[in-house]
């Protein structure tokens, strides 16, 4: 006996739907950054395909398989094949996916060197149509802000907190239709110089005198983050398009300051 | 003796900035939907300008100033006003205000008749560059799905749960450049009617009966929910422009399935 | 026709609940602390009773109606009346309540004496048991804290970031069952006087220059911090017990530093 | 020259602190439930001692420390191990350590047999006051259950829902101090039998006909869920204390249903 496969019915409303998929899927998955390193992480995870207007349903649990046979291996460069499964196997025209994951660095103390693991939050977001394929990578870096205005007008001391610099970026594509691939940990590095010190996971009191002496020293408004953010990325050819936004947790507020910047690489750039 | 202003002095690096402001921010707000019906609420706020390329920061306590004159009449009708007089105070080109509130509607269970308040969470966004003024109302509805496909493969029952309707609407705009006003009632009333069935706040048992059959004698997929409230708010000529976002939380699974609709009017229509 | 009350019926396992009810409901309430002063706010509710060994179920719909009854009238004072009405109401040995919501005072900046409001997050917990009942006060208020070390090792600056300092209450109870009554602003003001600085919501140049100077010149750990509140506490005669929860978002690091203490006036004191 | 060490200056107010540490620190783990199977996961974590009165402050970073050297062996059998080497690094009568993370199983689908992972949010609670050692193993299950009520008095259908339960347990110690071992596993299969129906990563259709009708088969409220998951652990001799809460995502309410039994076996069981 067959079951029926009520999601194949006709739908006679005439309205196609941009998306259908499943979401807020947790999912263990291996994440490679860079050329030789793998990393295990947990992923929350969104896919959805484009649904016609004659189509009644799409097969939900087609997404957790073509899932299962792509979690132990997550990266921007492999993302087009696993769009492209989805496609054929959702028999869909576009596929979007999300994968939002804790990625892990080890932080080096900047006097003592003690070494220790820091979370950055990443997401890496793709889209294929038909054959045209594209992806944004985002990372969220926390910093250390200190307040320009706060350090000149008091007579010492300066209001300073963390803050998340948030940073998307979609990376020009060669000729053969390959993104120039980005690490994250670049990405982090262009957050870290741009606000007034990074943050750590261990800092021994020697290393907690040079961050606060650093920040003290590099007053940024949440604005000047930003620009100091864009200023960086926009020398940096591989990067077609970006959206900066930085939060600061405002230590003498009980909101946020924040600031954003977009932009894109105009064609003979 | 007179603070430096170190917000007003000049920025070298040639970067504009998209949006400068501050988030997170809680306040109490009295909300009008229909026209003699003010409810109080607790809003969280973020609201901001543009900052042209020489401008090194804005004043952020400025947003505050303009909040505190507005928060006790908040409605779609006089956001043009809000909008207007952070873009004075600010001596911005461009505004933006975000305020999302939970608003309370008392509910009927359908038999029993009692009453009981339902909460819902709207958000309403804000735009003004130069003159040209643009609002978006959000609102998330709670609703019942029931599932086709489960109800037609099982010898009894099926797989229900609940979701979220997530309708983001905007408004024609008539010759004087006023928005058609659309009460939250309005949008909830769509949304129910698109589900297998409301939710309540209060049902007796002669409720829970009504509604546990108005479920099944209604299955819907999330696809189905999304065509439904779309199919309505085409239908409404006061409607520009409307999103739709359905997430069933799933009672077979530890994951949601969504489905989304975006839809902007012709002009000749 | 009657419908069958499942939820009557006997249970055999022999097996006795201490809580059952309902949790997550949001409600509008209007909430006294001070004598005249009424407040609107949004609350977070969970409401339930024990349940013996050998009833089946709870009827859930009557904590909603006990609700509907109170919810325009929250206040510690009136908390006894709430617990007996769910106590006679739902057949019910013993009852539980715990509102959480917002609450809002205004502000006034030490300078400029510029007025917004700002959000504290509140919680009253009560029960009752047969006759006997207790009631715990919860108010979060954040703070500025300015860490000692790094100031005291640094040339110049010292880290600060913002804090939340919990606190927990119960009161003496009278000869006639009457808990002493504590004002949420006066918890509020033994926070405001433990840390390095109170936040605020809107602050113009000359009180930004003020409170970074109190900050400075008030570096506390998150232990001084606790240390602070619970030396006032204990003070207050009004107090049986409390509990202090200090938390910093450290703005060196992506984790929070935090310290506890629990205390209960012994029966001579 | 050597930094002041301000933390170990003295403090005068004769006030003991419970507990100082850190929390909110993310961290990647491995941590082995079964004998011979380790997971990579990602950790939320808190770490603290107690802070005798007349110590000023404790030092924050060695907790950090004391983490990485075990972060990548974390289990219920070496956690004594880990609390004693804070003891020891931070000079402290008393040590609590929660690792909150979620743990992955493979489900296989009841028919169809297919595999997927599915997510299960883990918390160990460690304490270790002099040589006293205790611990608390938290697992939260996904689960549906589906409404007695609903099913017996509605012509077809009945509500159903996702619900999570709860799991706290404590393990018997044998004369050598160790506790008894019990399985994520273990607990998860308590979860499962005692709901209305598991739920799945991965369906096929015959999967999902064969839960609805397990579902519809095995109506459950919240009291029962809990009884069953208490009457299965009461006769599991390995356990000491257990705590069980199970909570309902309602799909006709805007709200939770849940339900609580704590236990603690009597010294003669």
């Amino acid at each position: 006996m067959s079951l029926i496969d009520v999601q194949s019915r006709a739908d006679h409303r005439g309205i196609p739907l941009d998306q259908v998929g499943v979401a807020g899927l947790r999912y263990p998955i291996v994440v490679q950054s860079q050329p030789r390193e793998r990393q295990h992480s947990v992923a929350t995870i969104a896919m959805s395909v484009n649904l016609p207007h004659h189509a009644k349903g799409t097969h939900m649990s087609r997404f957790v398989e073509v899932l299962s046979a792509h979690h132990d291996h997550i990266s921007l460069k492999t993302f087009p094949v696993f769009l492209k499964d989805l496609q054929v196997k959702l028999e869909a025209d576009s596929t979007r996916v999300e994968i939002s994951f804790p990625y892990f660095m080890e932080r080096i103390a900047p006097v003592s060197r003690a070494r220790a693991f820091m979370d950055f939050e990443c997401r890496f977001i793709g889209e294929m149509r038909g054959e045209a394929h594209n992806a944004i990578q985002e990372v969220k870096v926390p910093v250390t802000s200190l307040c320009p205005c706060s350090k000149e007008i008091s007579e010492s001391g300066a209001h300073n907190q963390r803050g998340i610099i948030t940073i998307e970026v979609r990376s020009k594509v060669d000729e053969k239709g390959y993104p120039a691939l980005i690490g994250i940990e670049e990405i982090i590095a262009v957050a870290d110089a741009s606000a007034s010190s990074p943050v750590y996971a261990l800092l021994k009191r020697e290393d907690e005198k040079y961050v606060t002496e650093q920040a003290y020293d590099n007053p940024a408004f949440v604005e000047d983050i930003v620009r100091n953010v864009a200023s960086r990325l926009q020398q940096d050819s591989r990067i077609a398009w970006f959206r900066v936004h930085a939060e600061n947790f405002e230590s003498i507020h009980n909101h946020s300051a924040f600031a954003v910047r977009e932009w894109a690489r105009s064609i003979d750039q």
